[in-house]
């Protein structure tokens, strides 16, 4: 009893490490239900793999029935769960399961006999296949759902699941809100933090299966020995989970590294040294992925730097890395410093004319949106515009632009809002999601890529719910059609509770909260208005240097006439970029829809909206309503204490009073400015700033995290 | 039944988070006599201060006895706990203990019969002592002491006992191998990180009772409102702990603020800014603690900068400071630019002429050594040298130059060193501690300081035998005369295990620490031979700019005749800075300790040691001797797996191995480098180096930590 006591005191101090990989005890007549079908384990461990398989379900299983049920190698009792390959386990080959098409990392979920005993098995093609079933079947118990009949079967539509660390070689992360890298490259590779093993399992049970362990703005010293040392470590902890280890390299590291005089990807010597140095790179890491490339991008070198496009470049790394099997994954983040062209328009200017004119083993990696992961986007038009060139997709998972750690803003809808976006391509249905799962135009090649918001905060990404979005990263990377409602339930039944008093109020603010930002920040079409540099809080007034592309006024170019960004054709004109019945819908105002209304373009103020009300009227209708928002998710939160520990439950209600502070100051600010624009006074009813524009135009923030 | 091998799989998992105050379970037949002693706690709960004690005392007993003693207000039974003050408890009033002289932090802990019951009391003037005797109750428990007969009486030796945090606002500890900083400036202070409270309890336990937040090399956005809400909100959650809150100022920030046009100490409107910003952080801050300095030192601004000295600059800082009861810290760590003497003179030359100059309220700080914080460095001849000026030590208690994060290096003995080392100034027994203590001059003000390890990492220090640093630096800012082997021995078993099979080899293992670094980095008096600017790894061969001073070459000396610095009255005369008998005995270098025989002299080769060896033969000896001991450690510990949790075990087994390769790394470079100077053949019996000398001076590290 007493041990009882210490042991709630010990067991029960929650701080978010476990993320939704909590294992906690089930309610005992949950956990005696599941136990009639957990009653021995086989699974083999000749392979790291299989190794790490068994490990989480006794861990798994442990933690939710309160003893792992004993392993065994034959199924002697009803209740038996079976785990393996055809190849790997005799008990499964007889069952003569069809799993030629599971590939490398599908499996199969089902209830049969074996021996005459109800058994479950998971099966799968290769081991990676079969952890991943493991994770699935946990997942069904964490959830609260029934094993007695089960048939599942999962494959990815998506071969390239990737995370993105902007991680720098000094430990800093570039947008990054939750502490360093979790890589420390000082101790490595002597020291192998047992959180990189964490970082894994909580990677493989959402299939997420390649990591680019450092900043896309590159640092050539990550291709010295000293660092491939340190990367030949990390691979070595991430194999067995199925991950796969890429680098970012920096263009010009033939000149950095080699003493080249060039770095010019059509001179001999730079492709010799690439050549040299991806067979150098495959000695350290066998099983290798490739690069990640950011090139003539934001000052960064390039191929356009010696009069070459970016498909020389690309395919100069790829012919480098195809002897091993790796690929290149060239981002199409690009702006040129000098013309002075609308820059939504500019990736597509530069990529489009190069479809077809990639190597075999290049991905081509977009944004979602034509900008830079704003709070809304209309899809970058580039999807369905290359037929003949894969396209990954590039979300941003930390929250650069959506209220750094601290807000709560569960990005599921608007990953999902990309993802179902139709491009017209092929007509109706020609989504953004067939588009990158290779559907629509027969790709061999599919990705989609996240930008990490994990570092060395205890709870990975700097609060609790961000760890939502990192989840739902994952689960839609494996299957693009998947609901971010459904997703969201998953992830609060496994990291807070089943309880459904919690799990539909919690679901809802999550579902909520994106459009929330939105409202608060950057409504009706609007974007790029925060803090310059740092992206901290609202700028709207900003003009200064060192590029006009880089300052808010140039995206809202609001006067005393009107608002928004004039990309009709009778302004830039990149309506043009999308489909012929999309561009249509927006060149015209009218048919715009008023969530992207101002993104496209430039409308008076007293413009009538749908609602009957002004342009003016909607904009201060939305920003005030951005904040009720966040007041009305700070009452949701209030009522849930009873449900789960104090530890979370007092940080979020900490974090949601910093967003609703936070989203007030955004409200008064861009009010008190576009006011001060406008000349127009306040509509009735709508509550003035709380100070004048002069006293947010005075805020500086000097040392904002992940600038 | 299960519930315990659940508990257990929980409760177990050590991360180091809990440093000394972990509290774990005792023994039955242990837990079973001291329930006898533990039987009711009162305590009262009317103050912050009384609350923390009263949460720590059921914190405490409930983890080690497996269940806290209840609350009670009257003693009823044996065994009870009785905490407080005469003021605020009748109980104790009635006890009439002499407890005048024990001041704002003393204590008494006496086993007494109250109501005819046998009775504990911990007892204090005032809340903050009866907290320091809680933690000190807690201890004896948690070292498997008796309480049963208990009459102790404790006051500090040491007003003010500090720890310095080289802290910058953007995050980046200077010097610091545990992570970032644990001040998150950007939640605060919205956001408390219940770390706060855990950092102020491991502190309390310990008696520390100052906290300077931000790094010497100062940023004066620190005194702007944006972060004096910040370190308000800071101070509120320390204050209950007795823990005052410090900040480092910029000594130019008049300018950088207050759009001054100097910063010149004499000039009013420089003393009224000053006074005026003093009286604004109070408004924040009412117990403030006061102004930590750099002034005039490695580049930054200063008082000299005017043509003023250090006293007019520390007064003018301590008359603003004054009518709020705070003090400014001046450090005297200085060297100039300009002149080109030895620099391990120049504190002394520039302070000593200023001693009796200083207002009543500034404390000058002085480094134990007269160059930084190396592995062994002679007492600062400062010590003793200024009877009217109350000097306060600051030792390192980061391993900048002690191995980072992963040496094992026990500090205990160097600031044990340091502290008994006698500086004669009035005769034999004139030690360092009875100068810093204020007994050998009477000083009014006391205090040490020590530069924090303390980071975002899980166990706080970069590792866990570094947590024995922070623990050693408070016992002995309490009590200097403590030993460092008896607190290492209290650490050991509040950490990690009583067993005596544990303690005894892990003790012996600490104390030996220090000095295998000394032998395998700087032996026989060598000093600053680390590498350039990070001070990672060995560079004795550097000689590059931007000063000399700053060069390993400056303070070895080696040529093909001998090696050393040539301190005596022929070289420097530096050994002239120390009181007559020392002066004399340091000059001479047949009675100069061989431990710092190459800091005072510059000998030949081929020099006669006591042993009988030449002086080339003892430096291989010593160097060699290093790697040997790092070995030994190695080997002891590796017997140990058996007796602690395996999580703190490998961790601890994986940086032995990382020192051993680093130890043999410093010798064989340091060696390499020697020899190429002596051009002396290896003596025989011994290895030779490696790698030739070429290969170390290749070696480069572009990402060091804490650089």
């Amino acid at each position: 009893m007493l041990a009882m006591t210490l042991c709630a005191m010990q067991a029960w101090a929650e701080d978010g490490y476990d993320l939704w990989l909590r294992y906690r005890p089930l309610g005992s007549a949950q956990a005696e239900t599941y136990r009639q079908h957990a009653s021995q384990l086989i699974v083999g461990a000749a392979t790291p793999t299989q190794t790490v398989t068994r490990q989480e379900l006794l861990r798994g299983l442990g933690g939710l029935l309160g003893h792992a049920p004993p392993l065994s190698d034959s199924v002697s009792s009803d209740g038996a769960i079976v785990a393996g390959t055809p190849a790997s386990s005799p008990l499964i080959a007889q069952l003569r399961l069809s799993t030629k098409d599971l590939g490398r990392d599908g499996y199969l979920i089902r209830s049969v006999i074996v021996a005459g005993h109800a058994t479950t098995v998971i099966v799968g093609n290769d081991d990676v296949g079969v952890m991943y079933g493991a994770f699935h079947f946990l997942r069904l118990l964490q959830t609260a759902q029934s094993i007695a009949h089960l048939d599942l079967r999962e494959t990815p539509r998506i071969k390239l699941r990737v995370l993105d660390h902007w991680d720098n070689l000094d430990g800093h992360v570039e947008r990054g809100y939750a502490g360093n890298s979790i890589w420390d490259w000082q101790k490595l590779p002597d020291w192998l933090d047992p959180r990189y093993a964490d970082y894994a399992r909580a990677n493989a049970s959402i299939g997420i299966n390649g990591s680019v362990l450092n900043n896309v703005n590159a640092n050539a010293q990550i291709l010295t020995p000293l660092y491939l040392e340190k990367v030949k470590a990390l691979a070595g902890v991430l194999r067995p989970y199925g991950i796969r280890v890429f680098l970012s390299v920096r263009f010009s590291s033939p000149i950095e590294l080699g003493g080249l005089k060039t770095a010019d990807p059509l001179d001999p010597q730079v492709q010799r040294w690439w050549r040299a140095k991806a067979d150098e790179i495959y000695q350290y890491v066998p099983d290798f992925g490739g690069f990640l490339v950011k090139a003539n991008s934001e000052g960064q070198p390039g191929p356009q730097d010696y009069g070459r496009n970016h498909a020389d470049g690309a395919n100069m790394l790829a012919d480098a890395l195809a002897p091993h099997g790796g690929i290149v994954i060239w981002r199409a983040f690009v702006y040129s410093h000098e013309q002075p062209d609308d820059r939504a328009k500019q990736a597509y200017t530069e990529f489009k004319p190069l479809d077809g004119r990639f190597r075999a083993n290049v991905l081509l990696q977009v944004k979602n949106g034509p900008i830079d992961f704003q709070p809304r986007e209309p899809f970058s038009p580039l999807f369905g515009a290359m037929p003949k060139t894969p396209l990954m997709m590039e979300f941003q998972i930390t929250k650069e632009y959506l209220g750094f750690a601290t807000h709560l803003a569960y990005l599921g809808p608007l990953f999902e809002e990309t993802l179902r976006a139709d491009t017209m391509v092929q007509g109706k249905g020609s989504t953004v999601a067939r588009v990158i799962d290779g559907s629509l135009h027969g790709y061999a090649l599919t990705g989609m890529a996240g930008v990490a918001n994990i570092g060395t905060d205890r709870n990975w990404a700097g609060s609790d719910f961000n760890q939502a979005n990192w989840f739902a990263f994952g689960r839609l990377a494996w299957n693009p059609s998947l609901s971010s409602r459904a997703i969201a339930e998953e992830w609060v039944r496994m990291t807070f509770s089943n309880d459904e008093a919690f799990v539909k109020p919690v679901v809802d603010m999550m579902m909520g909260s994106r459009e929330a930002v939105v409202d608060y920040m950057t409504p009706l079409g609007l974007h790029h208005l925060m803090g310059n540099g740092h992206h901290y809080g609202p700028q709207p007034w900003y003009d200064g240097g060192p590029r006009a592309d880089w300052t808010p006024v140039y995206y809202h170019r609001a006067d005393s006439h009107g608002i928004g960004f004039d990309r009709d054709s009778s302004g830039s004109n990149a309506v043009a970029q999308y489909a012929a019945p999309l561009a249509a819908q927006f060149n015209d105002a009218a048919q715009t829809p008023e969530q992207d209304l101002l993104w496209f373009h430039h409308l008076p103020w007293d413009y009538r909206m749908r609602s009957g009300q002004t342009l003016w009227y909607e904009l201060v209708a939305h920003y005030t309503r951005g904040v009720d928002e966040v007041k009305q998710m700070r009452e949701t939160w209030r009522g849930l204490d009873s449900h789960i520990d104090a530890e979370r439950y007092q940080q979020v209600a900490a974090f949601l009073a910093i967003q609703e502070k936070e989203a007030q100051w955004w409200r008064d600010a861009s009010i008190a400015y576009f006011q001060s624009v406008s000349g127009l006074p306040l509509p009735p009813g709508f509550a003035p700033p709380q100070h004048p524009l002069a006293y947010y135009q005075s805020l500086s923030f000097p040392y904002v995290p992940g600038h």
